[in-house]
């Protein structure tokens, strides 16, 4: 069930970081990580400081862009600062490892993304997640080393996994809602269902892709935290589709001739 | 209070994990370092690592013995190997957070005792312990960093030092659940915008009056899920009222004239 949570760092500096969050992940029972465009793998520091994780370095999915790391995710959840110009859904580290436990043993794909050491991600990177999770810490002193943080997250998944394996009572909730998620639709399915729900608004002149302001990411944010279902999802995409046809008028001119 | 709360390394070979240690303490704001008889101390690696958390290293306590580091503790916790042939109290991580706040709040002192990189602590050194916590970890491969170790238990010591003073770990969460919540979209504006979005699809062609099936009670548990606040329901709505607006050709004719 474990190799169903991925750890997605994303634009990664230092070798010795990614190195770092092998070992910690490998501790904690994860396998499966993916590198955003890291600035430097492989490398001998990564192997250093991974000491003994080179197995998960050598299986290690190198992509481009935080999109291809996130294909066939049902659960994306986005380190952040706790100040952001846009409220989003947050979690607390234990929540997350709840909430990534209770995806992926209901057969859905977690991604546990991770940003730049010194910039974190970007807003439109942290968009792409359903959730963001904030790892508490002295206001203060507030970034953490990103091993250390991959550390926490990986730890929590470890204790939620183990209190699930351990509290049968839990079971029946976990199948109840693996029903319900065997359908849900995955992250790449969202990215271009927005990405269709942004051409439609724009075709029926409710978007201005001169002043888009916010309508986007507060459409992303409802949708995000809704867990489509791939039924919902056709629905959905089924409605933009007509739209588009009604805004192109072929609607309106199909009822002149019925007329 | 959590000044009452000292780390202890024992033996340390790699400054670089001190400076790694004293990162993941100031982090979760723990100050007070006690080095037992470090191998290589002070030095440049241990500050590289501790990226600005070097008062930490310059206020370290450097010791000869276990018992030195000790003086003055009334709490005193072990990181320990599962395996132990000595039987011991056992508390995990989320416990060792909890007790160590107990006994700090209480006004007592704690030492949280960290063994060395390869061979952790002595038997004796365990046994001047009042309690032993494991980090759960895959037994195929249980050894963590050991400032990995320290943020974890650190990171623990954070999570119930914020439970104890009632501040919500999830402080962002509540904020934006509030913000949210306050404007939660009432039972019978959800009728509304159900009524709304039915008329608009049947205008767009997508819904049959004759042969309405399941959608549009699919739709509803899907918004019905959602908790849509009051602008949220605001944009869906303004969707729907541009989306007519295109069924009836209007925004189409408003194009043709622009052209």
């Amino acid at each position: 069930m474990l190799e169903r949570i991925r750890v997605v760092l994303v634009g990664t500096s230092h070798p010795g970081n990614i190195g770092g969050a092998a070992r910690a992940m490998k501790n904690m029972g994860l396998s499966r990580l993916v590198l955003v465009a890291p600035e430097d793998f492989p490398s001998s520091d990564a192997v250093a400081r991974a000491s003994g994780a080179t197995d998960i370095l050598d299986a290690a999915q190198v992509v481009e862009t935080l999109e291809d790391a996130l294909v066939g995710c049902t659960l994306v959840v986005g380190t952040s600062a706790r100040d952001r110009r846009i409220p989003w859904p947050m979690l607390d580290p234990r929540e997350c490892g709840v909430a990534s436990c209770e995806q992926a043993a209901a057969g859905g794909e977690v991604a546990l993304v991770f940003g730049r050491e010194y910039a974190g991600l970007t807003n439109e990177e942290l968009q792409r997640c359903q959730y963001h999770v904030h790892i508490p810490s002295d206001p203060d002193f507030s970034s953490l080393n990103l091993a250390a943080a991959v550390q926490v997250l990986s730890y929590e998944v470890r204790m939620a996994w183990l209190a699930a394996q351990q509290l049968p009572t839990k079971v029946a909730k976990l199948e109840t809602t693996a029903m319900l998620n065997t359908q849900l639709a995955t992250a790449d399915e969202l990215e271009s269902f927005y990405g269709h729900l942004e051409r439609a608004l724009v075709a029926i002149g409710f978007l201005d892709p001169e002043k888009p302001r916010h309508l986007m990411s507060r459409l992303r944010r409802l949708y995000g935290r809704s867990d489509l279902s791939k039924l919902e999802m056709n629905i959905l995409r089924g409605i933009l589709t007509e739209t588009e046809k009604a805004a192109r008028g072929e609607h309106h001119k199909r009822g002149e001739t019925d007329v």
